[in-house]
């Protein structure tokens, strides 16, 4: 098995893109990036389908459906137009965040690590080859809580494309077989409460599924 | 070879305290933290002691000289009692720090990520086993660029000891063979320019030598 394929095992790191859908930008009260940002959460983060996600006391922890790009090969300073070769595949991914920790270290100038990096706080799909996937720009991202719909937007609405954000990414640091790259959440981000039960789809246009991920908290 | 002896071509992640000397948080102008906080490095940013450190344009990087624990085996929520049993060794680093990048972005309440991440970031020594150690919290670090002492400090002054930093780290996220956790710099950090030469030492009080790290920018 491929280090791409194995990438929940065998990956490195998980380099995730903020503030990427002009709607959650604007639901968080942020303003857009002139230029993509992102931090890094650890791989010990990763959880599974169907394994739970631990909500740690006293935090708020939020729900960021994302589409994951697993990187295929090593590279620096790759070019948008290079940027395809790079890519072995998607996943389904949250991004979970806790949102009263990230509220209070953004106010004191302090790092996102621990909001972003707790135990469990990266629910992840299945690793799908690109092959399986025309246009990573045209598929619908969805997450249900207990059933009802939360998030429900379209990859065609990122602000900056996948090639921008590997060149980006790629410019300040290598990027290496395996690594992971969360591609920024559309809107309606929201709580996850203990006990709740989580679903999300990712789903070409016409309503083919190509990932699934499901976790009780 | 281990996991833990190799951690530079196998481990996972780097976790890097922040403001764990009193001297250089007063020298950046930063308040004495509670608790203990830290971000993440990526692997990719190690090179081995000898390569050179590349300082991308418009970046103003500092050095912060720092004794590195590399971590032995997985665990999560480690007491401080239980700490010493997840340590392998030890590794002399330098947590290279893009000031101005980190400036502008603690005010944005953005993450610090780009800032420690540049590839070559980390400069990093070799792998000491803990048997080669008899007091982590008594070893002299310090740093000289072209000759001149800029750093000189004594792990002694750490605020948050090794097993404090362990539990607090892993209370969070789970540490894993082959992480590094870099534990602080002592003050004396400032610029790295193009040219520089810079070279740091990790001995004992006795000034026997544990590890050392040369490079050029
Ligand atoms: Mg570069
Ligand atoms: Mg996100
Ligand atoms: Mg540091």
């Amino acid at each position: 098995m491929s280090t791409a394929s194995s990438f929940v095992r065998n990956g490195k790191k998980i380099v995730a893109i903020g503030r990427n859908y002009m709607e959650h930008v604007k639901e968080l009260n942020n303003t857009a990036p002139k230029e993509p940002f992102f931090f890094l959460k650890p791989t010990s983060s990763y959880v599974p389908s169907g394994s739970p996600v631990e909500i740690p006391r006293g935090v708020l922890a939020h729900h960021e459906v994302e589409l994951g790009v697993v990187i295929g090969k090593n590279g620096r300073d790759i070019l948008q137009a290079d940027a395809e070769q790079y890519i072995a595949g998607y996943a389904l991914a949250v991004d979970m965040t806790a949102r009263n920790v990230q509220d209070a270290v953004k106010k004191k100038g302090l790092p996102w690590t621990a909001a972003k990096g707790f135990d469990t706080f990266t629910p992840i799909g299945q690793f799908k080859p690109k092959t399986l996937i025309k246009d990573p720009h045209d598929l619908r991202l969805s997450l249900k809580i207990n059933g009802a719909f939360k998030q429900n937007g379209t990859t065609a609405d990122m602000i900056f494309r996948i090639p921008r954000l590997i060149e980006h990414v790629s410019s300040i640091m290598a990027l290496e077989e395996g690594d992971l790259l969360l591609t920024g959440t559309p809107s309606g981000v929201g709580p996850v409460a203990p006990g709740d039960s989580v679903e999300c789809v990712l789903t070409t246009p016409e309503g083919e599924v190509i990932d699934e991920l499901k976790f009780d908290a």
